[in-house]
């Protein structure tokens, strides 16, 4: 639906992705990558939970913000970077399984601005459940690397 | 200007803030806890950081979150739990320095919901520079232990 | 998707929303009304129009807010009332055409809060355009009737 | 607090309040204008309320959003324009009483977008309560007069 302004936008994505030393350090590992479109995985670890042993709403809201930050990436002009702007989540159900998939899409890309949409599932015993969605605005940086 | 329902309050947010693994994983201290106030602080580290070496957006969410539902459940009745059920972050400078302060304030304390709101700083050589600002709705459940 | 618990939603709906003067004082007309789903229609008028002509963004969010409040108030108990507690609206396009038409879709019906996400497109010479996306909390309330 | 851009932001900011035909439609007067504080007030009138006599939540998010773009209007470029790109509101109370009061005022102004928080209290008999909080991001657009 979207057409990327940079063919190699996944390699820049991955690269970029490594980049972020913060996803390594809650285990986040990227499973998708398409125009507009970037999935991430993290497993449950007990280093990640809050006091109830669940996933920590600061992991859902994270790994909602890397993969709406990069589909919204995907689809920026070569050579430039990203900021995110602001977000809004909705914390509909706790994050209870053994992993969380966030999925980041665009909705809307324009030439400064870009919105996406970010669905968290938990997946428990093979079962997906809903547990958040946001809108994340992030903005196209002229003279940033990523 | 707000009343605590529970005298022991900063007992409590004390108890349920050492049962948060995420924050530990993370660094995060909690520096100061009064009725609809908590402060908190994580030292900037390398595991913290995203592409171009600053505090990653997802560790400002997640203190902002933490800072503001904490400020919350000093409010609650002893014996209820709370969550998070949405919030919403503006991300206004780079989070750039050796720490970030989190400050989490009530701003309406309800029957079942509590706004608040959450600034959140970058302090670098001494200076602070306000980094985030985001307002978040936190509920209090009965039956869940905090 | 979603099963009433009253099933004369429908008409609880009408006799609310016949009820809100504003709706009549913007010209908004009520277009769809299912188990979780609300389209609300609103044609041009000058006087809803901001300084280049377009419908000005207050009106966008309100009918944005007012199809997601209905659409969870078709899921409400009967003798229950609502209010919207918080929304978020990202604003996609000029709000440029000859009428308006938001959807307002529930996303998480819970016991307490009702999460809905509405759309609002422009209609120009028969063509939609996505202008406007939005989350919304309702909440359910006890002793208030609507 | 902020220095403006354009001496003459105070007369820029009437001129293109004058031209919002919505503004009118509600009742909605100018009354504060500063570098980066705009406040609006709307009397009470029936055709604003929802279904139980109050001030619906658009009349809310409305004022709020208007009050908050005129106050980044004010700190922009002369010849540039302004857009709402995304805006959050909490309401936190009903809107009741003879009238309401919105102050805008720029937490952040950015060379492409500012952020601004909205208040708005309603009147009662002469006593204030705060019914609303909002965060709200403007862009400054070239190439489109305001």
């Amino acid at each position: 639906m979207f057409t990327p302004r940079d063919p190699g936008f996944a390699a820049r994505v991955e690269a970029s992705f490594g980049r972020q030393a913060f996803m390594g350090h809650l285990g986040v590992n990227l499973a998708h990558v398409a125009a507009g479109e970037v999935d991430l995985v993290v497993p449950f670890h007990e280093a990640l939970t809050q006091q109830h042993g669940y996933f920590h709403a600061g992991v859902t809201a994270t790994v909602a913000d890397s993969a709406a930050g990069y589909a919204a990436l995907s689809l920026f002009a070569p050579g430039t970077g990203i900021l995110t702007t602001e977000f809004k989540i909705n914390l509909l159900a706790p994050a209870r399984g053994q992993r969380l998939v966030a999925r980041g899409r665009a909705i809307k890309a324009g030439r400064t601005l870009t919105v996406c949409r970010s669905d968290v599932a938990a997946v428990r015993d093979g079962a997906e459940t809903l547990i958040a969605t946001g809108l994340f605005t992030l903005m196209q940086v002229e003279g940033l690397e990523d």
